[in-house]
């Protein structure tokens, strides 16, 4: 596996994008609503938010993907198209026929997604007539522009792995933010690949790779009402198709929780007011999602989040997360250390360096690692610090 | 039910407090030890928190409190003894022999909680030396600021109710601030009853209470490693031991869930960096825990807290809330308002006056309320918004 540098999802072979400011951004210029298609049907397979609020696109992209096949994905930045009742279903579905219409292929092949300001109607008019103006092209970087609402930067990702002697593209985009503690997807993530995949498996594919990268990855808290992941493979590369068994299957999910997992992990860097990356590392849980619970209890906490900004080694209040995490935990058993400086060994404090301690967190990259000393389950998490830059932004965010 | 102006946990007959400084906080002044005494072997019941991170007076009050009896509470603030191993544990203990030998009790007959910094252990010459300098009396309020850390106002509440021909007497005191998001019990509650309660009745009543009051409020969203709530009934009003049978028994534990609430509300008001208070009610629900359930996840989530403090009507993030909250709720039916503002009926978007939504947000007090309209079930939660003093304050909280 090989990641690729300056990825763009149009570097899986068979894709094209495009994207134009529709002008439902109010700024009067960026870009703000794209297409991304392959130039055959492709398999499919997506996860979408578990809240129980969810905006008009989803309903309708997650229906549509039962069919295990998408040929085109329309996404606009700027508005959700949620909580907008009967109005926002039919401006979902007139989305997926404007796309569909322009570029000749079947309405139920076409996925739609939206982000933005939630109860509010989409603009139509200067949504169809964006969709008019779009291009198709190798432009992925222009589509990862347009799907950003209040990012600061574009999130994409790449790689190729070798699948029965043809080289295979996989690259994805993402946009974060805001609102992000995905529960089986991210607010807005695409991947596209040039392998070909069963069905069956990609689904499969999907779910441990957003298991294993967006589901553990938060900025704020708050799960949306618009988490969209969508994954397209269309074969172009050529090779047999991938049904599960065997290496190439395996090198292959691996090669997409990877893509994924980068993807998240710029969304974790790019949170909104963020100044610092942390990574949480947990091993010696009980099982796997016991670390994985208490690695992105973790990172999730107010508390920790403002001690990592505030770069006060105060990590009482990392094994308070752990204890309240829901994981398998007995204090008398946890080893933790921030960077290189151990806190805790055996449950028993350590004398450390309290200037080291501050040094551990004064970085751009933070990392914490517990030892629960009770199994093998190892998991990772990975969010941002809590600033007043967060509260500033969403104190002012106009409705 | 008549609530008691200027409450004080001693207005309860029979019972004293005392508080000095002994040097456990780090200003050399704050009152940071207590006592609080019952004239008599009390009643008693106790929630603990349900993090698997236990501090050592956590751990040794439940078990102490199985005996249904309790006389004295030792308490100290400024150190939480968490994370403090064995030689925590031992200190926890030797705060209880010391009281006991002061007041002369079975040292089984007495209870310890402590609150502040975790995995730093306690110096044990000074809290030896305070519990020596404590003079009990009617001190109730000395007692509440003794137990205050970031607290910036001493909660206390109490109320007067007729049982069986007598005047009973309930008041209590709480600790709240930061860390707060009680599981079973707030950081830190006490309360006192002249009345005679059965063992048994007492655990439901406080159950009760605790389920409709500190449950239901929340800080931060971190569960802390020291929530305790001990309530003690000595009997010094005379009335027939209550057992959960008939009005009377009925009437008390609605005034002990009223006290709890109002301390509650308290706890919320006064949160770290808060500017404003937030009540969120839900009506109609499927069931009450799921009312409670939902209006919980308003009140915790970043997003909701922080367009409370701008003052921005964005409520999207209030059914985003609800939305995966747990609870049973279809966008279709939802009403929702905030103050008088009308935002949401039946799920469809309700045009309204900007400024008048603003001004909705404005004041001390937020109200929140959403109807989901699926079946009869009500539950209100508290808390308060997040600012850029939540983050400064707990950025540079000294460890």
């Amino acid at each position: 596996m090989e990641p690729i540098a300056d990825a763009a999802i149009t570097d899986a072979a068979g894709f094209s994008a495009g994207a134009v400011h529709a002008g439902i951004k109010k700024d009067g210029k960026s870009l703000d609503i794209c297409i991304i298609a392959s130039d055959r049907p492709a398999t499919a397979a997506g996860v979408f938010t578990r809240n129980k609020v969810r905006a008009a696109p989803v309903r309708i992209s997650e229906e549509r993907l039962r069919s295990g096949r998408c040929q085109a994905l329309i996404v606009n930045a700027g508005n959700a198209n949620c909580c907008t009742g009967e109005r926002g279903h039919a401006d979902a579905l007139r989305m997926t026929d404007l796309a569909a219409a322009k570029l000749g292929i079947p309405v139920a092949d076409v996925i739609v997604a939206s982000t933005g300001v939630i109860g509010v109607h989409l603009p139509m008019e200067r949504v169809e007539s964006g969709i008019g103006r779009i291009e198709l092209g190798p432009n992925g970087h222009d589509a990862a522009r347009a799907i950003m609402t209040t990012d600061l930067v574009a999130k994409e990702a790449g790689c190729r792995v070798r699948i029965g002697g043809q080289t295979v593209t996989i690259a994805g985009i993402a946009k974060g933010s805001g609102m992000i503690h995905p529960n089986m997807a991210t607010m807005l993530g695409f991947v596209a690949t040039d392998a070909a995949v069963a069905p069956s498996f990609l689904r499969r594919a999907v779910a441990e790779a957003t298991n294993g990268s967006f589901n553990q990855m938060t900025v704020d808290g708050d799960t949306s009402t618009n988490d969209s992941l969508v994954v397209l493979a269309n074969g172009a590369a050529g090779n047999t198709a991938l049904d599960g068994s065997g290496p190439d299957s395996r090198a292959f999910a691996e090669a997409l929780t990877s893509v994924c997992a980068e993807l998240a992990k710029k969304i974790a860097r790019d949170g909104e007011g963020a100044t610092k990356f942390i990574e949480v590392v947990v091993e010696g849980a009980a099982s796997i999602g016991d670390a994985r619970r208490a690695a992105k209890a973790v990172v999730s906490s107010n508390l920790v989040k403002t001690a990592v900004y505030g770069a006060d080694p105060n990590w009482g209040r990392v094994l308070c997360a752990l204890g309240y995490s829901g994981a398998e935990v007995e204090e008398r058993k946890v080893d933790l250390r921030i960077g290189d400086v151990w806190l805790m060994r055996g449950g028993e404090i350590q004398q450390f360096d309290r200037a080291a301690g501050v040094a551990a967190l004064k970085g751009p990259d933070v990392v914490i690692r517990a030892n629960l000393n009770l199994g093998s389950g190892k998991g990772v998490a990975w969010g941002c610090d809590l600033t007043e830059g967060y509260v500033d932004i969403n104190g002012k965010y106009t409705t």
